[in-house]
């Protein structure tokens, strides 16, 4: 479909217009009201079904119905920033005190607009239907996806697409990954609580430290011994609460931690393990533990055959500004895209946005990350050629 | 010496109301001037040597010179008070702010003040020679004690003696303990300097908590294989403060620790191998330790023969105000009369001051801590007996 | 070339009766002297290059010079047996006491004499060199292929394929893996010296046994901590001999452990790690420690274009014989073919081979271990097909 | 009563001779069947009751019925060996092979047969009552004195009097320690059954050394963090057999061990603990724990008044033959007449017989052990003044 891929060039200046006006005027998880009625505005009289306030916050759904019967699709960007303190030096820079688009969130949406904009004109040559995921609070855990998929917006979509910017490579280089892409992650906080005393006399109190520093220890054999060697998981204590004065024993202090995992069953197997230990500390040291475990975003998965689909239409394509596709490997971060992919099969691939002439660019979540704005254009049009060819594909 | 003893009884009240006027007027280690401007007045116009300002504070040290030849001893009593707020309800409640003669140096002073006096005034019936050491700084190392030892005033000494009030009998009671009587006292702070990280990626990083968590575990052995059983030692870590955020590997952390013992193999045998472990943590984890180690006041030993001397003299007089002698047991307080008995043979005993009608009291260092005033006469007629009998017995 | 195939499938009976033969006189590693001269008798006479007692024990390798110019290729099968008992109810069991081809070698040879006949036999159709490697001791380290890898065998060769029967699978089913596939191992052993002691005086002695508990939970921080959760690593202690007496301390223990890894990287990670905390529980406990380390076989790497060569060739014929290709998991297990894959690309892959109506079948070096010969027409086919394939493709 | 002292001078030699028969007809605790016979013969006919077989085995009691009334107190000797092979160079080596007196048992019934046979000859001058206790099994728990106890032939008697030989000193020296002079003794086996596996999957198993390792770094916060400092208590690990294959993850290990301490708090203490991480254990490993714990003897305990008296009677007396009287430290070994002083006021001293002209001795239990036989008047005279003066003191 030339056409649409001719009128994304056309609109590149106003995908990147969008974007710093989006830049400018971040709003935080859960409140971005103003945002949000950017896009509702953006929308407000064309040939669409428009639904706000959807999911547990700001979310926004377009649905987009071809001329012709076909599948349905979704297409999703976040549009949430971050409590961060723009650092980096553009002259779109955030107005808004402590918070930023450091995630590239400004683009993702700002991209998507004018996709949509321009597959609502053609809409009529199109054969399917498209629905248009304006999602908020990507950042801030629980997060928007799941409240979309609980609200059964997916119920009737057989494939989702989304892509992130990310500093990995220039502009033109679009990285994908198959299956488990992105990590899981859970929080754990432990309080023991035992019994003071004085430095002098430790028979007659119970000593919170030294139960802590054996859960420590401990807890190492969850993935040196528990966990199956083939996969991957991480236990991370980042904080153990038990500053005290020298000559007092601790009657209590707090470890919180953080866990990653690739699937569902290492989380599993890392929570029972963990409950154990607590459990054993209970037992061997006579202290009483509180244990708070909180499963964060679920890993992402990217389904195999919609991944070789996505690499397959940007491989087989003939587009100046997509010039290279790479397999990335597994990375760490968390992504609520997760939970859309649990429910259908869903494939998220990445932009690469290194601003030219940079070599050790800044990443996401940096106060001064920045982006190559030609990454817009990368984005639009690989999601319009994904698009179209799966649309077409009877 | 009966004069002696009636003359004391005469005195009472003053005893008290000298009590109750430093009891007021607290002041903290190091900052007793008014409290020193005080004794040193008290002395003023009296025929004695009266030397202010000495060692490392306000120290003063009052020469009574017998009319005969004989022995010189010396008597102590320390006048510093703690940085308590003052929760007892008595008249004469601290005016001082947080500050509060919670350990009962105040009814040591005074005391030894009305007892001194007398000496001077019988000073001439009197063989040989009595320092009156009004000491500065007990409460916080380095303490007053060592620099008066440093200074040269117990060279010319052959026994010193001291007494403490302490609620473990009603007034009437009088303890002791032979040998070693208080623990000796050491601090040490460990910093462990390892290298932060994402929570998600250990291995580019270098985890301060874990390896402070195995130097808890670890040190447990000090105590439990390398101590001869028959010693006495604690190490208690009173302090682990590695508060942090979940998903961020801690870069250094904090340790401080405690270290009681009763003689000084035992403390140097804990010193070595804390060290030795501090070592194999930065050996095992590539961490960069920083070991702080203060030896604080040593452990307390009453020279078995001076004790029996005081016991014996205790047992055989018969006086209504003392009508108990019993033997204590070790105790865990530190104490800097120490480095006295360090230096000379000394004897250090206790007088019951348990107020009338409480069974449980508050115990020195407690806000509500309180005495049985009639502990004053006791404790001065108790060294009466001592100086007499002991400058008497050529 | 379908005479080879035609060739083959009229051998299949050979190939049985010979690997019965060798299943009945099995020799072990490095002592295969009469397998040796069985193999070499075989191809005396034919228009071969034979070079015997190649490497560091009854290697043999059989160079077969095809009509025409081309590639240098070769095959490997290993011949030696297992220091196993044999249980399994077959008419040919083995006739040597506690020895038994428990791994399938007697199969790999029994294809590769009779594929390699019938090469020799279409030699002059062949556009290029097959070198036959007949390998001794692949069972026992260090192995034989180390050997013939640094005796210059391969040097000539640019690509060495190799199979394995295992009965993850009915014969007719061939399994294979891209890139790392077996584990790599090492093998270590600490013993620790301290100074022993009657159990009542700890600090007399120097105690073994907690420095070695001490050891064995700091290890498990090397996979915890210190690796990179994305790859797998295996430190396991097999063996803690600190067998004594109950009240007196072990003046020394010996530990024994295995190490897995997917790569040399973390191969290194995983002994300097190791070296590390042994240093460091000298340092901690004062003990002398002995690490004794030793690399055994490499993981082993499959080239990934030699293997999407072979999936590509195997699923490509039309072959009733061949019936699945599948892709299998890494596994655990450690294979001296692994050497040759360093040296020059290399493919292993899996001959399925769970005897007929069997759910449960014995796995290699089980007593009772057991295969279809089915699976030998397929080995022989297979790579009879890849050799064809390769050669042909200039 | 000076008879007694010459007539024990008188028969010194005889003294010797009988130790030097004992000593060369060793018999095993509990299978003392000739030295019991011995023994039993050498009272026939006197004018005194003996009962044989007592307690658990060969134990006698001989009952001396004074001429006049007065108090009961009882003597003890024990009278087994040890199962070790004599290297000493004497005379009257043990002729029983692997049995031999190394512990001075032959020199404690040697001297007791000749001080009760002078008693008998003087007994009509005595007033009150004496029971010889020959025992038998002190080597061997539960030993003899247990239910020699439980029999109830200690329930009229008011004081029990024991001696050792023992070489910390010359012939000539007695030792004594007043209240806990040797420890109690437990001992405990710990079996922890988990699940063997490959030395690759440690997710398939269930790891027995490494909880055996966590289970020995725990047990070490018994005495460190657990115990009052002021106790004494020590926990050993002798054994840890955990012996196995390196690449093989063991299923079972086997753990013994050694528990000292003074006082029967303290035994409870640890045994609780001990308990309390062995479930812990369980817990947090998911392991079954075998624990089995015996007490061994009791610490011995020597009554403060009746020592004193000893050490009175002892310093009072004028006799070349005891020459030193000392106190000596709190010892580790275990002795059954703690059985008898739990029950009533006991005292058990030391006799020094380090062989003239040796610096240092082999002590007890030691294969070349021996004695000065002049410690055997020392013995019998010490124990004569004992009598005479306790039985004298109305």
């Amino acid at each position: 479909m030339k056409k649409l891929i001719t009128m994304l060039e056309q609109r590149k200046n106003e995908m990147i217009e969008i974007r710093r006006h989006l830049h400018q005027h971040p709003e935080l998880s859960f409140k971005e009201k103003n945002t949000a009625a950017y896009i509702e505005n953006f929308y407000r009289g064309k040939p669409v079904k428009i639904e706000t306030n959807v999911g547990n916050g700001y979310g926004i759904i377009v649905t987009i119905n071809g001329g012709k019967p076909g599948k349905t699709i979704a297409l999703r960007a976040d549009f949430d920033a971050l409590p961060i303190q723009e650092e980096a030096d553009v002259p779109f820079k955030s107005v808004n005190d402590g918070v930023m688009h450091a995630c590239g969130h400004d683009a993702h949406t700002a991209y998507l607009l004018v996709l949509a904009d321009c597959l609502i004109e053609l809409k009529d040559e199109l054969a399917g239907t498209i629905k248009i995921i304006h999602q908020h609070a990507e950042e801030a855990p629980p997060g928007g996806a799941k409240s979309i998929v609980e609200g059964g917006y997916l119920d009737d979509v057989e494939a989702i697409f989304g892509v992130h910017v990310i500093p990995i490579a220039p502009a033109g280089t679009i990285g994908y990954r198959s299956e488990y892409t992105f990590s899981g992650r859970s929080y754990f906080n432990l309080k023991i609580k035992a019994r003071g005393g004085h430095g002098s006399s430790p028979h007659k109190a119970n000593d919170a430290i030294v139960a802590g520093a054996h859960f420590v220890t401990t807890v190492q054999t969850i993935i040196s011994r528990r966990l199956d060697p083939m996969e991957t998981g991480v236990v991370t204590i980042g904080s153990f609460d038990g500053k005290g004065t020298f000559n007092v024993i601790k009657d209590s202090i707090e470890i919180e931690g953080d866990i990653r995992y690739y699937n569902s069953q290492t989380e599993k197997l890392i929570s029972q393990e963990l409950e154990r230990i607590v459990k054993g500390i209970e037992v061997t040291f006579g202290v009483t533990c509180e244990l708070t475990y909180e499963i964060g975003y679920p890993p992402l998965y990217n389904d195999p055959d919609l991944t070789k689909f996505v690499v397959d239409t940007l491989t087989q394509i003939n587009d100046n500004d997509i010039k290279n596709i790479i397999e990335v490997p597994k990375m760490t971060p968390s992504e609520d895209f997760a939970y859309y992919s649990e429910k259908i099969p869903g494939a998220y691939y990445f932009i690469g946005c290194t601003p030219k002439g940079i070599e050790n660019p800044y990443f996401n979540h940096h106060p001064k990350f920045d982006i190559d704005e030609d990454s817009l254009i990368v984005a639009a049009k690989s999601v319009a050629y994904i698009v179209t060819n799966y649309l077409s594909d009877n």
